[in-house]
């Protein structure tokens, strides 16, 4: 082992050298970390560590994630109304809150607010546009959060099967106690109202936002979103730009970008 | 530590026992490991560990951060030309790009597009809004990457430097070889000339985008960026909400959310 660093060190080959040690190999860990090996980070079956050989010039080695990143759905009906569930368990046991969980590794925020509509409240439904998200500070571990809540509609398909169930969700009995479809013009007043016990800050802010880009006269759902599909995004080989509602009646624009 | 384990179970006072273990105490987690305990995640100085408690459900803790978060400063001066710097190292080396770096622990992505170009380019400027941001799957490490491209304005302290100086300015000579002010109406035409050497994909997409914004008529910059404070943000205690152009012309909505 010092062999090989010395080596790598001579020949400017690498700036660090890597190693992985899987979970029963902790004891190698310990050694490679007496060798001036550092910590880099660990998943559930290794752990990361490296040494940075570059002795002219300090450290430059990126840390890992910091960030958890969860999606909310916001969920409007053909009756103008927003979907709200009871949660059945944790720290937001029996209040009423949007859909929502953590983006899972290899799905967009979008397609997370998706799944997590399908999976709590059985509900097809398909990404609109973001509405907006918060940035939080400090949260598990310390580390921040960023949260997106996702402008969602009902599928075709599922417009049809609410109108024939009455509305009824065949919803996650373990995860959501109940449901409710909240008439847009109203959610100021739902939000406000202690004893709906409404999840808080997000959803309360939100509630008041959504009611109170209704209320306005903008009348951007009804107008909006069950007709109008607009270019939300540049899609490349494996990411995805969002680009703010500046362009919603500038179709033109797109025809540069979209070449 | 048996009896603990035992004494925690039988009483169901937690659902998980955690362990955190210093650098130095590997060989004690590789005990920990073998009586059943997982690793959670580890940082520089500490590999911290869990044992689910609850026989009857299965481990339901949350993981640990997932995603890298990176933050990059459109800095427009007052003869509406964008700044780009031409970086010095690392894989982008002699490719024109925007100031860019990673969001640090406390700070928000608005404040670290700041700070990145107080450090790049030596420039002081302020938050004016995002234009755009993009979500990445499998980055460094396999995990995901979002960037925040954030529109950010000269201080009048620093119009006022510029002017002085003949729009020099005082860079990280370490960081950046070069520097130059684009004008908005030329940007496509500078992205898509090979000899220009932009960094991809995103400022070539975000440079063709600025551009199509500009010449497109919106005059996006020329009427906003030197007179208009939108109110962008609701914060709170920890968090910040960021809601979208939608509302630019809206202000009175506000005064709901605002109470």
């Amino acid at each position: 082992m010092e062999k090989t660093i010395n080596h790598y060190q001579k020949e400017e080959i690498k700036k660090a050298i890597w190693i992985k040690f899987d979970t029963n190999q902790l004891y190698l860990a310990q050694e490679a970390l007496k060798m001036g090996f550092k910590l880099h980070h660990s998943k559930n079956n290794y752990l990361m560590t490296y040494l940075w050989l570059d002795k002219e010039r300090t450290d430059n080695i990126p840390g890992y994630t910091t960030h958890m990143v969860g999606a909310g759905g916001i969920v409007i009906d053909n009756q103008e109304r927003l979907l709200l569930l009871r949660e059945n368990s944790g720290n937001r046991k029996d209040k009423w809150n949007i859909p929502m969980g953590r983006v899972d590794l290899g799905e967009n925020f979008s397609q997370a607010a998706v799944r997590e509509v399908q999976e709590e409240a059985g509900l097809e439904t398909e990404f609109f546009d973001l509405l907006c998200f918060r940035e939080l500070q400090a949260w598990y571990f310390e580390q921040p959060d960023l949260f997106f809540a996702c402008l969602l509609k009902p599928t075709e398909k599922a417009i049809k099967e609410l109108e024939q169930n009455n509305y009824q969700l065949n919803y996650d009995q373990h995860e959501i106690s109940g449901f409710q479809w909240v008439p847009l013009n109203e959610l100021k007043q739902f939000a406000e109202d202690p004893k709906n016990n409404v999840a808080r800050p997000m959803q309360y802010y939100l509630l008041r936002y959504l009611n109170a880009l209704y209320t306005d006269g903008y009348k951007f759902y009804k107008d909006k979103i069950f007709d109008f599909n607009r270019l939300k995004t540049k899609t490349g080989s494996n990411y995805e730009m969002y680009y703010p509602n500046l362009l919603a009646n500038k179709e033109d624009l797109w025809k540069d970008i979209k070449q």
